[in-house]
């Protein structure tokens, strides 16, 4: 059976070429969104060398001497307000007034804040303290400079890029369309939110769990249904959502029935059908991945960890190589029990601050029907090395939800 | 002066009456929203004991002798087909069909694999293992039980959050309103987007980066207007953002003049006025924070680290407390540079993965006025300890943007 690593490869071989679109969006509306291109400031920010405080621009070298029983003595030349053009020059024995983000008037190379200064009559200022050339003042350039990069194509915009973005000059930016997923629930035993499920039926959770993960992961649901197992109805509504959509999530059961009758259908449609049935990894081992009319389309088991887990390590891999996306929210913790090897390659974990450690418990027993037992995981960790399990006290990556 | 503990703890004593709203929404559109309700399990999950695999339910002391050599035979019952109540009951020496998540029959307390049995042409079935009580059963009540907390008031609702509540039948949540912000910048040196700056000038880019943050932030921006530095106009546009805004930001300047300026605009309306002015903190020192009719306004400084950094440490903060949110997003990662004892209380840091840990580097040079290195910097670490620095190796707290 295909590893992960391996199901995740062939996945990408197939689709690697599955076309994107990009969108242009303010900057401010585009938090989370995935960049479709480099940004790259068009000038340095600065423009001018600026102030950091309010005081006066001087020339640092005049002001070596200075002193609280010694003060130099500096004419007063003008004053700059904060945007507006300096239209002087400061010489030797001279220094003009700058308010916080005024421009500095050439020949000044320091600031010396207002409080270390006194006024005089006679249009000259007292210093009391020596200044080094470039104190307080912010360079042309220091900020940004003109070609060096802001964001990069494929990383995540955050609210931390945003100053960057608008002090350069940049409004709009090029990024990923929200991908547009349909999902399928299949099972008789279900019912859609709005009925009361009569006894021996259940509600089905799954779709609108994964609708949940896909906006969150930035993409969009633009077709939900739920689909009685018929084998006609199944292909029919199989091929509306292959034509609407970029890719298909079925959510079905992990019956030997109900994966036969997944596979027939993608196998019914143009394109390559199956190609993966079964992966390695526990939980999500029934996963079955196909191709319809250019499209992908996953299988995933209707136990409610499967298809959470599978949607983070496959599906929305597959949409980060994609966009070369490398985000992930992974952090590090302390793992806070013992786990003997087991068949488990993913499991849910909570985490908890104690004694200045992230640390991490088990979230889920072995039964995979639990919808609160994902409620209550914070995220989970990736065993790769099943035989040596999980060891109270190693550090362990967490991926978090 | 101030330090941030009390200073948070004053503004959460002015401010713990603020009065919030809640609103109704759609569990799947829930997401990253604080709750305003706990929520609590309606009934069991699942209603009824379910099968986990294709098999046949029986009795689990019937297979007790089962073995590949010495099979054990039961008469077959029917079939419990998946979304239809199980009319039967199992007793000793019989068995039931049921597919993966139909009921178990009444009388059956295991069930057996079908691929570890084989059917017989009288209506018989063989059993090659023994199955233990319990066993590919999930119980009534085994995921959910009556009255159990999905979620609780205050929680962000997650992804992992919603295959739970649709499956206890619960679509609709009830969550804390978005919190209404009006944004204020000032400075004359300051042009909005859209114009090109003269030389001297420069864009906003802090109220657009805040709207980021306040965005992020779950908060939305209703107002947002860029003021010049005149006195009677920018009381006009306080009084204008106190009256749509829950809470009010102002991004000026740190020069001595403009702190006054707002200062006197918040003292000018009716209200208790300026209550803290200047905290003990860096970046961020000359915060202002005041009261307007009955609405907080704060007034942050102009130099793009700072409102960053202050819109985290206390607006975020009293917009948390308000709603008893505790989430942070909060790592723990290994210091990678010394940091002698300096007057920086909160430190931009970069993150990067190394040798099995999270690394935290440097991000900002001491010039605050760097859009460009908080463009860089995945979060801040709070030095509480500015006596001792930081130190190479050991672990910090990294409050991620």
């Amino acid at each position: 059976m295909l590893s992960l690593e391996a199901a995740n490869e062939l996945i990408w071989k197939k689709f690697r070429e599955l076309p994107l679109e990009h969108v242009e969006v303010d900057v401010w509306e585009a938090v989370d969104r995935i960049m479709a291109e480099d940004v790259l400031s068009p000038g340095n920010v600065p423009e001018f060398s600026r102030s950091m405080c309010d005081g006066y621009a001087v020339l640092a070298d005049n002001t070596q001497t200075a002193g609280n029983e010694t003060p130099v003595l500096l004419s007063f030349l003008g004053e700059v307000p904060p945007g507006e053009k300096a239209n002087m020059e400061v010489k030797e024995g001279q220094c003009a007034y700058v308010s916080t983000g005024s421009m500095i008037p050439a020949g000044a190379d320091a600031v010396i804040m207002v409080e270390q200064t006194k006024i005089q009559e006679n249009n000259s200022v007292l210093l009391f303290k020596p200044v080094i050339a470039g104190e307080r003042i912010i360079l042309q350039g220091d900020d940004l400079k003109t070609g060096q990069v802001i964001i990069k194509q494929g990383e995540k915009l955050n609210p931390r890029h945003v100053a960057a973005l608008v002090a350069a000059g940049i409004y709009r930016v090029k990024v990923f369309a929200r991908p547009r997923f349909a999902i399928i629930s299949t099972g008789d035993e279900l019912v859609d939110i709005g009925q009361e499920p009569a006894v021996g039926q259940i509600r089905d959770s799954n779709s609108y769990a994964l609708q949940a993960f896909i906006t969150r992961a930035g993409g969009e649901v633009v077709r939900r249904v739920l689909v009685k197992d018929d084998g006609e109805l199944y292909r029919k509504e199989l091929e509306n959502a292959v034509k609407c959509a970029d890719m298909v999530l079925i959510s079905g059961g992990c019956s030997v029935g109900i994966r036969d009758f997944t596979a027939q259908a993608i196998n019914s449609l143009p394109g390559e059908g199956v190609f993966i049935q079964g992966v390695s990894i526990r939980p999500g081992r029934p996963l079955i991945v196909g191709e319809c009319m250019g499209k992908p389309v996953f299988g995933l088991p209707g136990h409610p960890i499967a298809p959470v887990i599978l949607f983070k390590i496959v599906v929305e891999k597959l949409w980060h190589r994609l966009t070369a996306c490398e985000e992930t929210d992974m952090i590090t913790a302390v793992v806070d029990f013992d786990m003997r090897p087991s068949l488990f390659t993913h499991l849910l974990v909570q985490l908890e601050k104690r004694e200045g450690f992230i640390r991490a418990k088990t979230a889920a027993p072995e039964n995979p029907a639990q919808t609160g037992a994902i409620s209550q995981a914070h995220g989970y960790i990736w065993i790769k090395d099943l035989e040596k399990g999980l060891s109270q006290g190693q550090i362990a990556d967490v991926y978090v939800f």
